[in-house]
């Protein structure tokens, strides 16, 4: 096992019926923030309304930043910042998935950060200070509402690039099942396929003598992969829907991944593609991961039979190991089929054109390698792309 | 699933040489500190040395307390609140395992508190304030170092008694496998006991629908007992260790019993064995669980049927319900027996006499009832002691 640190200090409070303690929880920070969302849904679902009541209710008055749209890019963030510095506002409450709370995160560093808050994402300067901030999650899948990171695109050049920091993890974070009732389809399988990728790119790792956290991992993917289908068939099961929530959150809180290397190849390269296409991560994620496993898995092959036998339950007898690792990776490509997520990039309406120019974008163009599993170069990448076509 | 709050924030500096760095992290809070350990053993490991080196090498000043033995007393607490009153000390290092830990705990609350620090164990009073704290653990076993949690017994009546609260969890945590080299095999085997029946308080929960729970407690158990019989057999095993450590932190994190109830009426059950006895806690828990098993499992079957199957591998086909749940209890004591746990209290040298007096402590003398699997009265306590003989 390697050495490692393990911090996580935002406070989850999970359960039916608690987004309505919004109020109190930010209260306990601050009386003047910034409420940051994305749109119609929230307030057709009339989680806007119960969320801004519970802020009155508890004497914290707000300014409203909405509009936050998937993969949220940089402008929305110098305005949420804008308004902080003109208001005096001192924390940030995001209501959303992680496209809000990586806006929320950004503009919490940003008022902080004396420069362009770019400088945090793009150029790998290291914040110092952030906002106190707090969550209302609506749509499992991210895992931003207790990560130490945020994922954000500069219009120009579409750049798609992140800021990692124990700054991030946000104060807390209000996880509601009956919050995802209303979601559609497309966004539970995206949300989903983005999950079971965030514990996936923990798990493959080179590295043996990892005895729990291998476990803790595969305990995650079979809880996932037996209530997303639940969900997406009766979308007012709270039991599942609960499994699939705290699974998202368990997934990218950082433990799943200690004592080992993680390898983020597969976000990397999708990151490009969402970028540049504006699909859901989670679906890019469905169509590159198995792409991923094909060029790679022989590298150490071992992991992908573990991974066949213990989440799917594969026989390994009279197989050779070649046959059970592409037998595994037959398996979640069927899960990722079976729950209505596309598997392949014609099917995204995605041809070749790029691959060239996104896998230099994704390798930072000067031989940079992604990944740990197996360390890609532009030319590995562009194969990746090649083999999701 | 129930709703729950998750909250954790103690940091983990887990692996190789990292106590050297003991005084590196403390110097982040204070340049004054009470250093709370047990004895000998800490000399001649040459921990001792390396942990008051780091101190001095960052510039630290510390006070020792030292003696602090197993089933931790209530007179060393008051003997280092004074101390640190007196010399205006605001950080405490507690380095050991969980008794130094929690005496350390009731030290950093007492300072704080105005009045008796037993108030806040034997009397139900919240604290609302404690001292800064940090841990270099040395024993595997209580996971006091990231628990909300302390045990102190009262020398008067032998009175042991807990204190819960958020402000409990230490502000970092230490965790060096190496350290455990040098542990007495006695040691090892009640601390893994310990570990395990941590996480068994958490799965033997009356309530269904966990699945991610479920599987993450069978990933503990699983890990626990793939690797405590290696330390023992091969005790520099370092692989094995850091398994067995980091999943003694894991084990009692919190983390394992989310959405749900806990049980731990076999710790409650326990506590008064070792209080009167002074016998280790994991070697009385080794006891008492199977006893506890043998008395509750009907109550909710399906879940030591599950507890079979997915922690032993237990086939269930032309098996009665009844025999699948017994064969599990006896694998687990299987387990106990291979490495070296006492089968019975008379193998402890302990006999009824004291069941009755034991029993009503236990339940508070009151009617007072323990667990949530099935709640038990004095009566059914007496009973759990009895099948444990």
């Amino acid at each position: 096992m390697e050495n490692f640190n393990w911090y996580n200090p935002t406070r989850i409070i999970f359960g039916r019926g608690c987004h309505r303690e919004a109020g109190i929880w930010t209260a306990k920070y601050s009386r003047k923030v910034l409420l940051v969302y994305g749109g119609k849904s929230l307030k057709a679902t009339g989680t806007y309304d119960a969320v801004t009541k519970s802020l009155k209710d508890a004497g914290v008055a707000y300014t409203e930043l909405s509009g936050i749209r998937p993969n949220p890019r940089l402008n929305p963030v110098y305005e949420g910042i804008e308004i902080c510095k003109r208001e005096a506002i001192d924390f940030v409450l995001a209501v959303g998935g992680g496209s809000v709370i990586d806006t929320g995160k950004a503009i919490a560093l940003g008022v902080c950060y004396n420069g362009d808050v770019w400088d945090l994402y793009g150029k790998g300067v290291k914040p110092e200070k952030k906002l106190h901030m707090g969550v209302v999650l609506t749509i499992p899948a991210a895992g931003s509402e207790s990560s130490d990171g945020s994922v954000i695109t500069r219009e120009e050049g579409l750049l798609k690039r992140s800021c990692c920091s124990d700054l991030l993890f946000p104060d807390f974070a209000i996880l509601n099942p009956e919050l995802c009732y209303t979601l559609p389809k497309e966004q539970i399988r995206a949300g989903g396929a983005d999950i079971l990728a965030h514990v996936m790119e923990r798990y493959f790792a080179p590295n043996s003598n990892n005895d729990l956290t291998d476990r803790l991992c595969e305990g995650a993917m079979k809880t996932l992969m037996k209530n997303l289908p639940v969900v997406l068939e009766d979308v007012t099961n709270y039991d599942a829907w609960a499994e699939v929530m705290w699974t998202g959150n368990v997934a990218h809180s950082g433990l799943l991944g200690k004592g080992r290397m993680d390898d983020w190849a597969s976000h990397n390269i999708e990151h490009e593609l969402s970028a540049l296409y504006d699909i859901p991560h989670g679906t890019g994620l469905a169509v590159i991961f198995p792409a991923w496993m094909k060029y790679v898995y022989r590298e150490h092959s071992w992991r992908f039979v573990q991974f066949g036998q213990r989440v799917f339950g594969i026989k390994t007898e009279g197989k050779t190991t070649d046959e059970i690792c592409w037998e595994a990776i037959e398996d979640l490509e069927d899960f990722y089929h079976r729950i209505g997520l596309p598997a392949s990039l014609r099917e995204l309406g995605i041809d070749e054109s790029n691959f060239d120019r996104m896998a230099a974008k994704a390798t930072g163009n000067d031989g940079y390698t992604l990944g740990s599993f197996k360390k890609l170069t532009k030319n590995d990448v562009k194969e990746i792309y090649g083999l999701a076509l």
